[in-house]
């Protein structure tokens, strides 16, 4: 059975390593969730050293947000050793579909790495499975697809849980489909929130080994709680932002599957 | 006629994606004043993207605060791109006077990219007409120059507009200078906002298109506007960092132009 | 005789530049210390400037947390431009004893460098002086040695101010060793806090010349003032955070000397 609860009080007894290799503009906020919320957080993306962490950690994170050719090599490096180990991996394919190095770097990834969770909003996810999609710049616009069925199609096309965010989340291993209400509208006021939820997901894979589906939508469902939590007594974007980590922190694994709204479609 | 607060009504129904190449330090808080304030950032600096990326937004801003080989050209890439489509490009010179790299690269930029506001402090503009001038690290301590010549005279040397910010900020054509009086003096002590001002440049100049000059000032005077409202209920540097993105996301275009403070010389 | 409100208040008259060749994790929250406290932040990476950026700075602070070739490269250069005008030069081994690329880095700069302090938590100290170390990422998991004992060891060892941080500090020349029990626990969930105590270790370099154990027990005792101060009010690590600049910003050198904790063992 899902408990955040219990994969929290999990994550903070074994403070896993999630080893991070993300965009430069999320870098800092993505380890201060991560701490934050109980793992230890580490970047680390030189070919020379990559693998040698990835080897230690409890959990991967690729994410292609400020992407160039030495990092993508990173990634591999990095994702095969993790593939090897058969620990979980995190796909955030930021921008696909803006791009075409972009959406054919995610690809590439996706084909070269065994990928467990691609964590990423509507216009991203249909740009991957080939739906019509609408992204601009790191912004989903528009896609083609309810995101329930997206999530389902993504997940059976690709081989992945598929972790679709927006107002409602919607994660599925491509037979189920778990909807997250959680959350708060400030959070698309702050950049990287979509990348923050991508080093969650990372924690909690590490927290609850074997059960990615679970664990992926506990994740979104904790982030959403804090969401709410750090929106009282927010004046607006950036005392939320700053809010968001001390809700990280304060997360209680005793009350929060009373909060979780995780519904099985 | 110039109304900060019909062009920040502008920006926010039509959320233009500003494409950003800037520094290390300061790429999450740019990011988020541009999200704040109501456009889209993006940030892409491989070669392989640029240009693409370029042609999707609707402003391009340059910053070369941590500028090394690969991102000039990713710069000079991405300006091209937008040179020939003509969209407005911001170019910060950060640093410009402190290390003989850093001017001849932003002079390099002037050459090759048809800058459309060049946003920066005395000492950095006052170096690039070839007037005297000091610059520790990537502070102005001196111009030999008034700044509202300065700007004057910038504009006309190197066909641009010349947004010189300090205490009050200078913005010339060559022909018109509007001051702006709009600020705090904390803005002083958080590091990247002149970045951040460059950023909010670009986002004025897609929303006002034809009227640079008049755009350039309404981004600083919308900015000082923003720092004067974060300003009270700070306690220091880190609460009123906090607080400027709240009061960015909260400027009101209705009352914007009762506040604003710009003065033809 | 030391006095932390002394090195303060000669810092805030001379404004000194501290160059920092850093990891992006850290970037911004680095230069945001060093100008909350008073001093002016650099960052800067070329290759074609690091020299000369160092040849007009006041120390020189490198820190490998997010370590690569090019970047690896940078510091050695400026380490060697510091060296030549003897200049204050900090070293933050980020990580060294996780990856063998990041012990062999450290052991490289120091070989090469003068490193005049060496700052970094009990598994990286211990790692570069040989002794039993366990580093998780970037955190020390544990170290073969008291840290008193590991402070005096590596300074002899390694011919530096050996700077040990954790809930007390150690500080030594390899003969006196000064212990530092200013601080609070919220330190340790905000990611970079280390990275920034090494930054603030430059600024005091730079405004207590030829004094660098007194500089260095100095500066982790105003950090640690500061977080004191943070703490109050704060409601978690992100707050805590914020309200850390206010507090470096507020640091009063007439009372700071009433409040430090640093001992001579």
């Amino acid at each position: 059975m899902s408990s955040a609860g219990a994969t929290l009080r999990t994550m903070r007894e074994q403070k896993p390593l999630v080893h991070q290799i993300t965009n430069y503009v999320v870098m800092n906020e993505t380890a201060n969730a991560t701490l934050a919320l109980g793992a230890l957080p580490v970047m680390a993306h030189a070919g020379e050293e990559v693998e040698e962490m990835a080897r230690i950690a409890s959990s991967l994170v690729l994410n292609i947000g400020t992407l160039s050719g030495h990092w993508v090599e990173a990634m591999l490096l990095a994702g095969g050793a993790a593939t090897a180990r058969q620990i979980p991996i995190v796909l955030d394919p930021v921008g696909a579909g803006a791009t075409e190095y972009r959406t054919a770097t995610a690809h590439r990834i996706l084909g070269m790495v065994d990928v467990t969770v691609l964590r990423g909003n509507a216009g991203e996810i249909a740009t991957l499975v080939g739906a019509q999609a609408e992204v601009r710049g790191v912004e989903s616009i528009g896609a083609g697809m309810e995101p329930a069925a997206l999530a389902r199609t993504a997940a059976r096309g690709l081989g992945v849980i598929a972790s679709v965010t927006g107002p409602v989340d919607y994660v599925s291993d491509g037979e189920r489909v778990l909807a997250v209400s959680n959350g708060h509208a400030l959070l698309a006021t702050v950049t990287g929130t979509g990348c923050m939820s991508s080093a969650i997901t990372g924690c909690f894979l590490a927290a609850k080994p074997g059960e990615p589906l679970e664990a992926a939508a506990e994740a979104l469902a904790a982030f959403g709680v804090a969401a709410e939590d750090a929106a009282r007594g927010a004046e607006g974007p950036g005392t939320f932002h700053a809010r968001l980590y001390d809700a990280l922190y304060a997360l209680d694994p005793a009350t929060l599957d009373g909060r979780v709204q995780i519904e099985e479609l």
